[in-house]
């Protein structure tokens, strides 16, 4: 066996069954071992962004890593982007980069990079592999990083000719990987007492503290409390509908997350960070609380979120046992929300769309949300939909919606997509889509065309620059020539329409719901 | 003044003159100084791969720097393939990219990142701007970086609070760069001395060498000699056709480099590196010259290629003046060709697509050619061609065809701009089109649709790992679907046509060549 396929059967053993993969010459070799390896599914993209924001969208939803598979440094490089989204998710990915051949570097041909340097900052976890004997198991180590609560990303570099030598062998990841710890119990304590007190408290959660036990058991917390529960901007994935534990995602917008927070004199923090602004604005304090109100930390990140929740739980209510509490409220046992919301009609509107949307979600929906500013009505309309999953921007890089929603398809064959994403925003990575049409991947795409970076023309105002001239608005606005998605998408092999009223909206989003493998709907704005 | 403002008038006193961008938040109050310092020339991207593959080609047709202006580290990220290949190409670039303020860094909110760790390995020079009184002053300090011979990549981050607080002061370069040296004379006699011997000699170019001056100078070197130039295969800018010095491109293969070598004992390097292949094969060496040949380096990077090619003519002609020599073979003084090379007609095949290239090449234009196995046969199509120029990709990160040719249509608006991408290349920037369309830049580009990542096809079996199977080709083929780049032009603004027939192809190349702005080709192979 040589080193390649000792590599890809140790990601086997240890869990991995999909590979993300935008390949090159040097990685041929492990490409032949995926090719003899058949418990890998191995998922195509024609640029890298594709291959890090799918990998990123897979994690959220399956708590486990994908690989990737990247040539070189530049290939790595291109992948950045959604690394850097993928790393303030907190969530598992394995990239596998190949690299010359060790006699060949020092030759310094022209592909030749310092990977380890271009990898560095967004690997938590790095090494190079030394040998066909080594990298299996160098393999089932770096699993064992990515796996790391609450997830990061871990990055093996294999030269070719430790991919290509005899002499590898596999190993596999521990069989139970270790526990992450609860948080102690005076913290938990400290909490419970803040909780107790006539203060109002918010709290504020991430990773899987908002969806499955973990939300069950903060929701139970909160009607018991009287507490109210946060999700941050930048969220990973927050589960949601009529008659699941209602959760606030905090607005991107500073005034408008001061106001949502205003009434808070305590904040108790699960894995999440004090809320703040993206951006420095002059002369404005960059925090979404007052000083006023008192934070504290009650799991940090590689805590386990959902034993503290339930730690949490049995210190505020020692009465109730663990056992009927899983039987009321865990998501699993409610019933279908069958009722239908009001449908609108009429002209376009970014409130109209968004009542379309919250009527319309087909029960277990994953969405995925990049729609920028033309989105920002859509958590408000779908709190009374169906449940469902939400995924957010988290490293607030833009071009991720795509490439995560074809992450979650894979992720997800059963369950519907659908991926909001905004003209500006989806054309970092608009390569997704021909992924969607080869896989036949269930995503509905809705692109929301207002011809601008509306975002930075509001932040131009709101930063005191005065109003944007001529030669500002013409890096603002990418109108002239407008952007065609619908043929964009066709060009990629993906059906797509364009609407013009609330009522098409509506029917083209169900035939995207009920049509199988992607489409797409463009709205201009 | 603030910071930004100085950093944009520093730039514009040191020469720069033309910004490429995809810019954010962090970077509002240096588009907000573009918008009133109109010296300068923005071009919008909605890629960052666009930008800095576009100030590649600027920079290859200019021999100056374009600034870039980059959205924090995932900004970069975005950029950094075709950072690869300007560095590669030892082209001077300027990247200015913006950072949040200092003081809100401390918060690591979600798009914090390690700026400088991400843009070291492909900056030579780097630099992180500490107040609004110097930025000006490092803005200067990085456009003299680059200009650096032969050039290099400098890159400025420039935190928000340093943009936007007052007290900016203008800077710029001294007005007289420190030329390069000429190499040593004694290197020089010893080249001299391997051009008068009897051996077969090959001499070996990069850079300023192979155009202009240094080419018209190496040329009547060869004549004189006997020599043979050659360029590398991942050629900067090559200077071609009829009435210039012929300079043959060396192979991509392994195999036919070795075979255009095998005659020669002796090679001399102007600025060029020892050809190598790409990658490693098992059991292959990776040189293309064989132990027999002498190598010797004339003029290393850094050193004054064209000064030195005059010092070595002079040596070994010292009998003709500098004067009479310019007036007989600059390029400037050749006729124009207006005799036509016989246009094929019938199907589409590779050699026949190349001959309609080479028949209707227009005088001056600028080929990009990034068109992979495809395009192999063009070079020896277009030597009998009109005067051209060549760009190839030099770090061999896929994805710059288009890119680059926006920078060189930018560079020289009244030079048609001949792009010959592959649909597997093209994939990666195809944004690129956007900007064509926005700036109606005289780009026509050609895709050559084989629907395969064919260089890859090729190695599998080049390395010895036998056929690929279902799942390998899996990854090699990129059909199912076919890409339409017909829709893909049209969806951004560019009119595009199909061609079935040799024929067609030539009409819709002289179409290209003489409307204006920007036209696609797709060639289904």
């Amino acid at each position: 066996m040589n080193g390649a396929e000792s590599l890809i059967r140790a990601l086997v053993r240890s869990g991995v069954d999909t590979c993300f993969t935008n390949p090159g010459t040097s990685e041929i070799h492990i490409v032949a071992a995926l090719d003899r390896v058949t418990e890998v599914r191995c998922v195509l993209s024609l640029f890298e962004g594709v291959v890090t924001g799918a990998a990123d969208g897979y994690a959220r939803m399956t708590e486990k890593p994908a690989c990737t598979l990247l040539h070189l440094g530049p290939g790595f490089g291109n992948g950045l982007a959604n690394l850097h989204n993928a790393s303030r998710a907190q969530v598992p990915i394995v990239n596998v980069i190949g690299q010359h051949a060790t006699y060949h570097l020092p030759h310094d041909t022209p592909l030749t990079s310092d990977i380890e340097a271009i990898a560095q900052p967004y690997s938590k976890w790095m090494r190079t592999s030394r040998s066909s004997a080594e990298v299996g198991h160098d393999a089932a180590e770096a699993v064992a990083a990515a796996r790391t609560a609450p997830g990061q990303i871990a990055t093996l570099i294999v030269p070719a000719d430790v991919a290509w030598s005899e002499g590898g062998s596999v190993t596999a990841l521990p069989g139970v990987l270790p526990t992450a710890p609860t948080s102690a119990a005076e913290t938990i304590k400290h909490a419970a007492t803040m909780l107790r007190s006539r203060e109002r408290t918010a709290i504020l959660m991430t990773g899987n503290a908002l969806y499955g036990k973990g939300l069950a058991t903060a929701g139970r917390i909160a009607v018991a409390t009287g507490a109210k529960l946060f999700a941050p901007y930048p969220v990973t994935r927050l589960e949601r509908g009529k008659h699941l534990p209602a959760v606030d995602r905090i607005a991107y917008v500073l005034e408008q997350g001061i106001e949502q927070l205003k009434e808070f004199r305590q904040l108790i923090l699960v894995g999440a960070r004090p809320p703040m602004a993206y951006f420095a604005y002059p002369g404005k304090d960059s925090a979404f609380t007052s000083p006023e109100c008192a934070i504290f930390t009650l799991a940090n990140p590689g805590e386990n979120y959902v034993d503290t929740l339930e730690a949490l739980e049995a210190e505020l209510l020692p009465q109730r046992t663990r056992g009927v509490r899983d039987q009321v409220v865990t998501p699993k046992s409610v019933a279908e929300n069958t009722e239908r919301l009001a449908l609108p009609e009429g002209g376009i509107t970014l409130s109209g769309l968004a009542a379309v949307v919250g009527a319309l979600l087909p029960e277990n929906t994953i969405v995925v949300d990049e729609s920028m500013t033309s989105g920002r009505g859509m958590m408000a309309a779908t709190t009374e939909s169906r449940a469902h999953d939400w995924l957010g921007n988290t490293g607030g890089s833009i071009g991720i919606a795509m490439p995560m929603a074809v992450g979650a398809a894979v992720a997800c064959p059963d369950r519907p997509v659908l991926c909001l994403t905004a003209d500006g925003s989806g054309m970092y990575t608009l390569q997704a889509l021909w992924t969607m049409a080869r896989e036949g991947l269930n995503v509905t795409t809705v692109v929301f065309a207002n011809r601008d970076y509306a975002v930075l023309k509001r932040e131009f105002s709101y930063l005191g620059v005065g109003n944007p001239g001529t030669r500002a608005l013409g890096m603002f606005e990418i109108g002239h020539p407008d952007l065609d998605w619908v043929q964009l998408a066709k060009g990629m092999g993906v059906p797509g329409t364009r609407v013009t009223s609330l009522a098409e909206f509506a029917k083209a989003l169900r035939n995207g719901f009920e049509s199988e493998g992607p489409t797409l709907i463009e709205v201009p704005l």
